[in-house]
């Protein structure tokens, strides 16, 4: 019959949608590569130099043994931890309004050339913007961009994942620094 | 013919039901933001000064400049890195059968008011509970409660994601806190 | 009419299998707790110990009050913190090509057995792996084999979270340890 043939062939056209979006409990999820949220920021680190308690935002607390905690150390400051409270801004100006604050440390890791690793929060209490990322990596400073993850987050960003793209902004000598980082954030809840 | 209508708007119904459900390589999901698993717990830190290495369960390793590994600096302690090996006990007493431990470091990071970054792990190992849950992220512990990222899980938990809103239960000077944990994890495998 | 009675029989049928998938609002996905990759690294730490300054991979950065930056620590060397720029390996071999460096910290954390926190990356740049994955974990290294949690990547491991299965391979002294790395990734983008 005419219509029993046309029901029988939306009947599979129908499975085999169903189908497609798997069973639940075999199914790999194909992932979205989009970013659900940007966010680009700056960050501003005043490294304490044993002259600049006012204005510093960071302070090595730990050193190898052939360095101190005043002057960072030679070959590429290896070893030297810094602890940082860095205000961070919405364009590259220091002096621009803090919308937060970038607080962890980092660690100089290794000999031969400048790079670090990383542990830190953005923590913010603004009207735009209430909670915290947490960010974890590997920092090849000399990289013109390096990426770490986003591995987690509370409030607006309540169990978010991503990648930020860090870039450095400035540098001046070894007591200021300033990063931009550029988050992308693939899992939104 | 009447049964054909059906049949179309049935397909249609049908076909929305699937297509609400999304196609699975363009389809973000929508996250159940209950918690698949609670847990509450305490743990204890007892900061070693000097006098109490016996029953100490933390101690200073690193410092900024101005300050020294016995007593914790002041300018809101900013600088200090603690390491700590706590018990965990199931209710707000330090004398309780520890059901595991609470360890990792913390590191003041701001010289205006008490604020840390945390990065650490629960440890199981009883028949209630056996392997660890990964914690990190901003402590601004003068806030009554502050959230942190359970950021992954071993063993129980395995590949467990969530967020940890810490209070502090008690102190006692400068050598006795005592933290309550509410543990809610969304992701559960 | 029978043709209308097996329309709704098969409309019933459908909306079973639609909904044994879940309403996109309510369903909290089955995870598959087959691994999406598997890696197998070795990697190799040379402590500093005063008279090593050339091959030594790791150097002391923190340490407890009763201890100095050149020699680890009593009591399991308790309160210690190393960073590390360690070569990884294919095999079990220091003196194999290094495809890749794992850099970042590890800090004992127990008097009274060897225990210590790890925070770091595996950082490739080779023509078979690009990009970075991050770990961070306890590793209570008396145990034969310990988990820790992939907590995220980048490049070829863009989001990626697991469990990595750490082991000590080999050790000598108190200068040379090298660990095998089992990474199970279970999130694959």
């Amino acid at each position: 019959m005419e219509i029993t043939r046309f029901v029988f062939s939306l009947f599979f056209l129908v499975m085999m949608a169903v189908g497609s979006s798997g069973s639940p409990t075999h199914w790999r999820r194909k992932r979205v590569r989009e970013p659900c949220k940007k966010l680009v920021f700056y960050f501003h680190d005043i490294i304490y130099n044993g002259h600049n308690s006012k204005n510093a935002t960071s302070a090595i607390v730990g050193s190898p043994a052939w360095g101190n905690r005043t002057i960072l150390a030679g070959q590429n400051h290896f070893g030297d931890l810094v602890v940082f409270d860095d205000p961070i801004t919405l364009d590259n100006n220091l002096h621009s309004a803090a919308v937060g604050r970038a607080q962890g440390f980092y660690i100089y890791d290794k000999k031969e050339i400048f790079t670090a690793w990383l542990g830190f929060s953005f923590v913010f209490n603004s009207t735009e913007h209430k909670g915290s990322i947490n960010f974890a990596g590997a920092d090849p400073l000399m990289n013109k961009t390096r990426d770490i993850s986003v591995i987690g987050g509370t409030g607006d960003f309540f169990m978010t994942r991503g990648v930020a793209t860090l870039s450095t902004d400035a540098f001046e000598g070894e007591v200021y620094f300033r990063l931009r980082a550029d988050i992308n954030l693939f899992e939104c809840w």
